[in-house]
């Protein structure tokens, strides 16, 4: 039996595949994404692939540099070709929840300039119905207690997420996070709708109806998912 | 006949009698604003006057505690009584536009977590259709070069604010703000509504609806609005 690892591997390895000479690629953060890059790597060294990195987090620029991709600023291309990210969870509807890494807000950026976005994941976060992960929200720090009594009130059951020194994440923009423990989410839309409009909350992890193929890590081989509706 | 800065004292210390002993009061950011928080130094220095204030910039945090007025967190008040702030423009809807000091999300942020809101401003900022004044967005630095693009296909007439050294200006959450040479704004929500969801905007200088008082600097003395809708 192939462990976790191995099935990320497969689906790295996978949407590698994708990644011809001369496009411009985003590159997502992630331990999935992490084996998509170390296959990019291999390929640049090995085979002399050509290709732009745009990247979502100062990981994964740092780990992609490291093997000599020619990374740029997303505000200096015209569009991205492709951008292969991980997720945290997605259902059938390909309705899914990111930022479990803290790098939600510049991931989405990315997505948002990219013709075509696949996500590689490992079985265990393909679900049919979102929000079993808590969905993160990044907020600004400057009144973030009143946002999380605000969706205390709501039900939300907001967590601010610290790190191991008991002092509040920041994410590369210097934000906090706030992970909501819903458990379930029946109305992504609704609940984004809400979230968006919440003074205070800069960008949440539901991506909605984005991203256009997942590739799952599968024991019998990456499995190809394509969302219909794109 | 009264100069403008004699008109925006009049409003300043006009909406100062709206605070007693006892209140949270928001203090807003601005050339209008800073003549209030002078007559609230005054009354603290001369009459013993007993508040605390919620401030929505580091500049007038540095003005209030110079007048030894306690400034506290907005996330250590329960509620903000009233909230005392200036504004760019405002049409007889009470709709406004904010952010020309660049302090919109702040400003925003403290609004929202207030009972009572009053704008305090001198007869030019009263008009019959906003967006004269450019509209200030917030944005994300990451990726703003292709909000600013969005923009301009939008034909929302987006300019990066610059500060004396060509240099993007940073809010006080070091953000950057592009403004909108919009000319009149005659759909303020169906705008903010666009505004919102667009990736990499954190706020925008509307604010529809939210402001109870409008106290106006005229020749004749302070003129008073109530929103018949709050």
């Amino acid at each position: 039996m192939a462990t976790q690892d191995e099935l990320k591997k497969a689906a790295g390895i996978e949407a590698a595949k994708l990644v011809q000479d001369g496009m411009t690629v985003g590159l997502g953060t992630g331990s999935t994404v992490r084996f998509f890059v170390d296959e990019l790597g291999r390929r640049v060294q090995e085979e002399g692939l050509k290709f732009t990195g745009v990247t979502t987090s100062v990981r994964t620029k740092e780990q992609a540099e490291g093997y000599g991709i020619t990374i740029v600023d997303v505000d200096d291309v015209d569009r991205i070709d492709v951008t292969v990210d991980g997720a945290d969870e997605v259902d059938d509807r390909f309705d899914g929840i990111k930022g479990g890494g803290a790098a939600l807000l510049w991931e989405k950026i990315v997505a948002t300039n990219s013709d075509k976005i696949v996500w590689i994941v490992d079985e265990s976060k393909v679900v049919s119905t979102i929000g079993k992960f808590p969905l993160p929200v990044e907020v600004i720090p400057f009144g973030a207690g009143q946002v999380v009594k605000l969706f205390e009130k709501k039900g939300y059951k907001p967590v601010l997420r610290l790190d191991a020194e008991g002092e509040p994440v920041r994410t590369d923009e210097k934000n906090f996070v706030v992970d909501l423990h819903l458990e379930r989410i029946d109305d992504p839309q609704g609940l984004a709708e809400d979230l968006i409009h919440t003074v205070g909350v800069v960008e949440h992890g539901l991506f909605l109806n984005m991203v256009d193929t997942v590739i799952v890590g599968d024991e019998n081989g990456p499995r190809v998912l394509t969302n219909p509706n794109k």
